[in-house]
């Protein structure tokens, strides 16, 4: 389960990691889009984007369907809640061994007065 | 500038996707440690460590600094901010899809009735 998990955040932190496909996903929040109408803004080649879209689809972040001879792409079905816990929480720690060293330095100060 | 934010968001997402990497990021939020005290507990070579190191730091994600022949891993200076940032809005652009959806469908409801 842990392992599943793990390889999913891999999944999903590799396909943000190219800055097309995070426009593909802000391009696609605003609705549907086939592939031909995603390929052209971006001036990339049908092939390139059937590979984002790949990657994007592996890991959850799109979803396709086919209608007589059109794809449609669309987010989804991940929402990016388990990247956001794993960020959120790293944070977390951040800030709570921050408070720990102020804790620190005020009871240093408070032994040298 | 945006062009610099995007390069900056591809790094930390790529650096993000490994789980070691993550794993290295966990350890060093509870406090700082060499490179062989983080290459140990992981079952893998210093220079594997160190790779994992330099993609990292590269991201702004850990920081080094060599004190004698050691040398000492800590986090930062980035805190994941701008990357949190981008999923936040992604998410809040789907909420308001499925805000918009559940307005149409009302107003669908209120024409049948």
């Amino acid at each position: 389960m842990v392992q599943y998990q793990a390889q999913r955040l891999d999944r999903t932190f590799g396909a943000l990691s190219d800055p097309t496909r995070r426009a593909i996903l802000e391009r696609l929040g605003r609705g549907r889009a086939t592939v031909s109408e995603l390929a052209e803004p971006f001036g990339i080649s049908l092939t390139g984007m059937k590979k984002h879209l790949q990657v994007l689809e592996d890991a959850g972040l799109v979803s396709t369907e086919k209608v007589g001879r059109t794809r449609w792409c669309a987010v989804g079905p991940q929402d990016l809640d388990e990247v956001q816990q794993w960020i959120v929480g790293y944070r977390l720690m951040l800030e709570e061994r921050l408070d720990r060293l102020g804790e620190l330095l005020e009871d240093m100060k408070g032994q040298e007065s």
